[in-house]
């Protein structure tokens, strides 16, 4: 790619523009804007933008597209991708400042945020209204939705209630050249031409920016149920996955925890649980609704179908400080991997019954390789998020050798149906896997389509099609 | 457009490479893939041709791509929006051969199935083995599952288990030039790069063909019951349709039906039904589940709604043929009075709190223009399909100031938050009004997507996008 660097010129047309005080160009705010949660992966960019409006956003990107200046829209820093990284430096625009929720609007159900807004603060302020926003990722606490929504994001209510894509309804969208658009209209229902709404969804800032966000809500469920039970194999657990969704009933999570993810919770993260020798998974399901004696029929079916897939122990959390702490150890594994050992984190996705040939075919490829592995995830979506951890495995082979297990682990799971991340994208550091599930036919499509939003290809250059970084892979 | 016409060696050549016996020239097949079920238009293709494969489909497009001959792919032809009439002439590419439900995938709730597969004999195939595909639109009888996705169709449903879009995992596509993808895997999440998928489904044949189908299944409901709520003015009933939604309840289906539409049932399809004289407007509200007793609970809460918004009557179906009977009535609303009437057809949709000025605003741009219409439609999702009536308009206005009504209703419904089309696509007869909702600027990204996958503009020309008729709009 040939960019420009940020020159005084641009610098001093960008200040004039949207106001120096939104413009940082000193050492702390480029460190603090190199990296998110990708690995330990710091890329600098050559100076930090946050305006506070559309306009601002739009003006900012009419002096970067007219320069070819990168710029690589940024939301709570929380991405596994490393998508909001600025690998060709330039510009990290960051959207911070856009954290009003604008509207709540309890006759239609639907909601207008800005994209700054930390997810679960937007959740609780619809909740306040008896009203549910169901799209809850791990990282609900820092993330901002605008990054959900750039990230197609998930979480463990998309088993009942479905993907982020079923809850975005419009979105305000700063296209790469400065242009402004509404991609669809506040309506639950849209035939009227290609659904651009669905297509920004998942492209990872790559297309445009997006400046409002319009979501629908549901009524609140009043009541909750949650269970767990423990088993002695992976494979067990994950087999009554997709027994438990034939039986007829709907859980509103069905999450999956290997043992040593427990075990890393307990010990890095004070979680109090007591977690018996033999166990070697846990499945956590949670039933809501309105009503108690509804939701008790749906854990009764689901006794039978763990109990008949080998199910040692099914505990009941009752209150909601039991709930919430069962949540909480399922909630921080991953940070508690992260910040206590070298690690990567794939994001596989297959159909749901396809699960136990995943989690076996997975610890298969770490004895060939030599690496360790956490796992753990939505199995009632069949993602299944995989922590690999060096351990034992020398540097050497860390930089070298694993990515070939990485390729293998992304063989198994596209020969299983599935695909390469379920719910936290392609962004820099899974792109150059794409052509193991994608044909050049497929990402030329997506390329194309690049090239009609951001024909100077300034826009989050490098992240989502193998493209600069073709010559370097393998 | 720039098209060759099929001329005696394009025609062999069509011919040994799929088949002499799947390519029809003869007159009376000419006529009968001339029209779909949009108003009197007939547009006649030069060949008729039905392959059975998606190579098939592939050998057909390679060739027609190359000699820049336009193909029109065409599904049950129940279509509202013109989507398959073959107006550049060229070939008229049905679906009908492509009839096989290739598997229902019980472990994991999936199903694989072609798109020539009529939408009811995919239900009834799934309900079979206890599932739920709750995508039912109206014509569910007729119409293709394919045509259902290129035109993101709906129904009743909808408005509890969202739209075709929650349903619809992954498709096979041939492209224009005859390159066959699959758009994305067979999984409950995708955050692999830009949906693909999700581009295709509305997009109304003109970026590709389907030729399979992955979709989604629900674990089916057993029990269900059927409200009927009478109304003395159209504004009171659907005042009512968002109060009920803000009252914590989540209808199966919210279907709203003015006086007219259930007289021209009863007149024309004998449908059985005591419509009282001080009648407006009927709602009809189905609840599903699989217990009985809180499915009554949502009735009753419903029914105080329903009192509070002056309902002057409240009808319980109890028996199936009494539901049946109901059904009937509001899904063959719109056969009759297109078959009683010349009629134009419009398929508005807005938030649900915005139906009452929607209504009260096309009756006024009725009268104005000296139209009368009748209204029913989804309300549950803000979705009113409005038939307007020739009645005792003259054929001099009906054809040439009736255009600036519909502008009107278009008008009308942008400034409500929404749009032209909730599931029946902008088609033909739509698409002068696209730059009523949509500026060059979103227009231009939707030509420029068109331009991506189509580069010779071959399939299914002159759709969707306002371009060709540039010059003769208003």
């Amino acid at each position: 790619m040939n960019f420009t660097k940020i020159n005084p010129e641009i610098l001093a047309e960008i200040k004039a523009a949207i106001g120096a005080d939104k413009v940082f160009t000193d050492a702390e705010s480029l460190e603090n804007y190199s990296h998110d949660e990708t690995e330990d992966l710091h890329y600098q960019p050559e100076i930090v933008v946050k305006p506070n409006s559309t306009e601002e956003v739009s003006a900012l990107l009419k002096i970067c597209n007219a320069h070819h200046v990168p710029v690589t829209p940024r939301g709570g820093g929380t991405g596994l991708s490393g998508a909001a990284l600025p690998i060709y430096g330039g510009v990290s625009l960051s959207m911070e400042k856009f954290k009003a929720i604008i509207d709540i609007d309890t006759e239609n159900l639907q909601a207008t945020v800005e994209p700054g807004v930390i997810t679960e603060e937007f959740i609780n302020a619809v909740a306040e209204k008896g009203l549910l926003y169901p799209v809850d990722p791990s990282s609900k606490g820092s993330c901002f939705i605008g990054g959900n929504v750039a990230h197609g994001s998930g979480g463990p209510r998309v088993v009942k209630y479905g993907t982020i894509r079923e809850y975005i309804l419009n979105l305000e969208v700063v296209l790469p050249n400065g242009d402004i658009i509404w991609t669809g209209a506040n309506t639950l229902k849209y035939a009227s031409g290609y659904n651009l709404t669905q297509l920004m969804i998942g492209s990872e800032g790559t297309l445009g920016v997006v400046t409002k966000i319009v979501t629908k809500l549901l009524p609140k469920p009043t009541q909750s149920v949650l269970m767990m039970g423990s088993f002695n194999t992976n494979e067990d657990a994950c087999a009554a996955v997709s027994a438990i969704f034939r039986a007829g009933v709907t859980p509103s999570a069905l999450e999956f925890m290997e043992r040593k993810g427990v075990e890393w919770v307990i010990k890095f993260d004070d979680i109090k649980f007591d977690l018996k020798d033999d166990v070697a998974a846990l499945l956590m399901i949670e039933f809501d609704g309105d009503d108690l004696d509804d939701i008790f029929k749906n854990c009764e079916k689901t006794n039978v179908v763990l109990e008949e897939h080998s199910c040692t122990e099914v505990l009941f959390a009752d209150t909601a400080s039991q709930k919430e702490e069962l949540w909480r150890m399922r909630r921080t594994m991953a940070e508690s991997v992260k910040s206590n050992s070298v690690y990567k984190e794939e994001d596989t996705v297959v159909p749901r019954a396809a699960l136990p040939k995943l989690i076996s075919g997975i610890k298969e490829i770490g004895t060939k390789y030599g690496f360790e592995s956490v796992c753990y995830g939505h199995a009632g979506d069949g993602n299944l998020h995989v922590n690999i951890i060096k351990a034992g495995m020398s540097d050497e082979d860390w930089k070298n050798k694993l990515k070939f297990g990485i390729s293998e682990i992304f063989e198994l799971t596209t020969a299983l149906g599935g695909t390469l991340s379920g719910e936290h994208g392609i962004g820099l550091v899974q792109k150059e896997f794409m052509p193991i599930k994608y044909s050049e036919i497929h990402l030329n499509l997506m390329r194309g389509i690049k090239n009609v939003f951001d024909p100077n290809g300034i826009l989050n250059p490098g992240k989502i099609m193998p493209e600069e970084l073709k010559k370097s892979s393998f």
